[in-house]
């Protein structure tokens, strides 16, 4: 049941394996599910809107709505394992998220409910819970820009800034399935207070919201006020819009030297939003990694874009499962 | 051939393996060497002062002789494995060293060379290298502070700063044997211009070096003006030696924040004649952990004496064998 693309992967990465994976991709604003076939396609997909202004109950309800759909499929049967995926923080040794963006879901055991609703419909399949960022890192690993490295770095550059590793060829999701949180490492001790209560956290400089706030506060005046407004006024050469995405290159540059410095990675892929900008973004990076991968073993370090794009989360999911529940 | 201190590590922590260890840790000052028990005790022991001012064959001269004394022993038939603890750099993917502190070794093969003066002694035993970071860190982790800790980093703190890691139970040396050098992360990215060529490098804020010389550059004029004079004037009170430590432990508690929320450690162990000034530097680090440790699953992080003194190097050594090559 292995793939040509599972050579590509490393012995240890076992998302080629064999029979079907339920992928559930939980997010603030929608929450998906698949079937993932060994060789990545998908032949079935469901979603549903993430319900607002509910409680708990009717949140997981879209949950088992999407299971339901997936459940009505022929393939079911040949269901093996599940992975879910959820916004964080997650707590993967206790089975429970609590999204940020989802406030109905506060330590929501969602993996036992899911579980239920898997069994509900004849599949009692091992189940296993990672954050969206880990998840995103096993899709890379898996079909992505990070195949075949087995010490990567995988970061979304969107609203916010999250992340997850590969170590030694294998998925890293650490004890509570928050490994790589790398948005909240802080790169400047005595800079602005974060969301999260820190200074100088990654995402309070780098993140699409920041780059477009601290671009507003230096006189930034575009139709468009946005990142994605300070992106294309970037690539026109409007010099605060430059300014501000080498503030978040600079950032995200110790941030990625900072990784290979502590666990040896050498390889750094950034999807997200902001990732989207290219080179405006891509650029700075690569520009300020000299000042800051110094180190013999951390100089030779890439940087390069996500290669999965809208599919990652489910992707991700069922590349998870496969890495965590059959290694 | 378990002990009664294997029950306290985990089952992949391979310390307690059978026969003996032999250890060779190789620093500026001085080369050291020792047959190491499973227990942990040193049966015999060798020492010969670094050369300096030599060529490279010198150097490996005083290994030799090191070896030659081991092998004297009537135990040396019990030798089982070779672990070889260095000054960094190191890559352990090619057996080189070339300590910052021996310049005589650039790229030097001293892997090899160690094993062949093994054979020549009738040992032809498993050898393996490791940075000094990353053999202090085996150590705390077989027998020190990190005992009984499957996500751990370990520091020390002295004329430089270095560290090592231990994750999902095990030693995680990372491809070229560097994994944990923390001292060269940048917790301020417009910070000074570090030695390595960073800016704002944990090292650069909070070696004894650094804040020695920060403190006599905010006028400090105590009779002793080394890192351990300042630490002396913080503890009678004298606000510019106290701001001097402040300002280190602040790096430092980024920094063992940022590795927490990057690997989910749950304990930094913290060693090194910086470190032996006490309260002075573990209080501010842990004051300041709380503005850099936010996120729930680090927010329980702990920080702690190291419990090796100078054998730490010998034991991490003989520790890094038993975890790499019986794993």
């Amino acid at each position: 049941m292995t793939t040509p693309s599972s050579a590509l992967t490393t012995p240890r990465q076992g998302a080629a394996s064999a029979g079907l994976t339920v992928a559930v991709d939980i997010g603030g604003t929608k929450i998906a599910g698949a079937l993932v076939h060994p060789d990545g396609t998908m032949p079935v997909t469901a979603r549903r809107p993430t319900p607002r202004d509910v409680d708990a109950d009717a949140v997981m309800a879209a949950v088992a709505e999407v299971v339901a759909d997936l459940a009505a499929a022929p393939q079911w049967s040949g269901a093996a394992r599940c992975g879910i995926g959820s916004a964080g923080p997650v707590d993967a040794s206790r089975g429970t998220v609590s999204p940020v963006n989802i406030g109905a879901w506060r330590d929501f055991p969602v993996q036992a409910r899911v579980a239920a609703e898997l069994a509900r419909h004849g599949a009692e399949v091992p189940t296993v819970l990672v954050g969206d960022g880990v998840a995103m890192t096993a899709a890379e690993h898996w079909r992505g820009a990070a195949r075949g490295h087995d010490n990567a770095l995988c970061m979304v550059v969107s609203t916010g800034v999250g992340g997850g590793l590969v170590l030694g060829g294998r998925l890293h999701p650490g004890p509570t399935g928050n490994a790589g949180h790398i948005g909240h490492i802080s790169v400047d001790v005595e800079g602005e207070v974060c969301a999260c209560g820190g200074r100088g956290c990654v995402e309070a400089i780098a993140s699409g919201t920041a780059i477009a706030r601290w671009a507003r506060a230096q006189g930034f005046t575009g139709p468009d006020r946005t990142a994605a407004g300070v992106a294309a006024a970037a690539r026109a050469g409007e010099p605060v819009a430059l300014a501000a995405f080498d503030r978040a290159g600079r950032a995200l540059a110790a941030a990625v030297a900072a990784t290979a410095t502590l666990v040896e990675t050498d390889i750094a892929v950034i999807g997200g939003g902001v990732a989207a900008a290219g080179d405006v973004l891509f650029g700075p990076v690569r520009a300020h990694l000299a000042t800051y991968a110094t180190l013999s073993f951390a100089a030779g370090l890439e940087v390069v874009p996500a290669q999965l794009g809208t599919d990652a989360g489910l992707i991700g999911a069922a590349a998870a499962a496969a890495a965590l529940l059959d290694s």
